[in-house]
């Protein structure tokens, strides 16, 4: 990020929020921390099977980019056959405060 | 909802979570939310001009959306030229501890 764009970017609360949900946003992608913050560590066949109507693309890119902003660990064991298994990394896990509150408040609202 | 989905969606925790993000999921609904609890009341004028790059379709059926799941109240006030207000309803202002924990995790983001 160039200093510039740095320094408007910060300096604009509204921003910071839009930036977030660039990382955040979409369907699937809070449905994924959930998980793993509820299971510690999931293989991809783990994840998939838990998040019912999911694609592999939609999961596949999912994973990727939540990785790619240092959210998701992906540790890839050298086996046969090849294991993958994905955790909350510590920014992650920042996360979950936040997800417990939207947690509740959908399930307040689905029992209303 | 029938009463047979309705059981089925709360007795999934990961349903609440993909319910939930239907709601509050894309790239624009948090930001509006943030403004209105940041701002306590706000025309839409008002809001298009602090949501930089938000397209008037764009504000228009997120505040809808938002409107229809008793997230946000619209007041409209019968005058010349028509005044519109936006605001966060009771249950919108449930989900402010969640704004505030995501928008902490993208400053810090930014910084670092």
């Amino acid at each position: 990020m160039l200093e510039d764009e740095h320094f408007e970017v910060i300096n604009n609360r509204n921003c910071v929020m839009i930036y977030a949900m660039d990382i955040l946003g979409g369907k699937w992608r809070l449905p994924i921390l959930w998980k793993l913050y509820q299971n510690k560590t999931m293989r991809y066949n783990e994840l998939k099977r838990s998040l019912v109507g999911i694609t592999n693309i939609m999961l596949t890119r999912s994973l990727q980019s939540l990785e790619e902003n240092g959210l998701v660990n992906r540790v890839e064991f050298s086996q046969i056959p090849p294991r993958v298994e994905y955790s909350l990394t510590d920014s992650g896990l920042e996360l979950v405060p936040a997800l417990e509150v939207i947690y509740n408040w959908g399930q307040d609202k689905i029992s209303t």
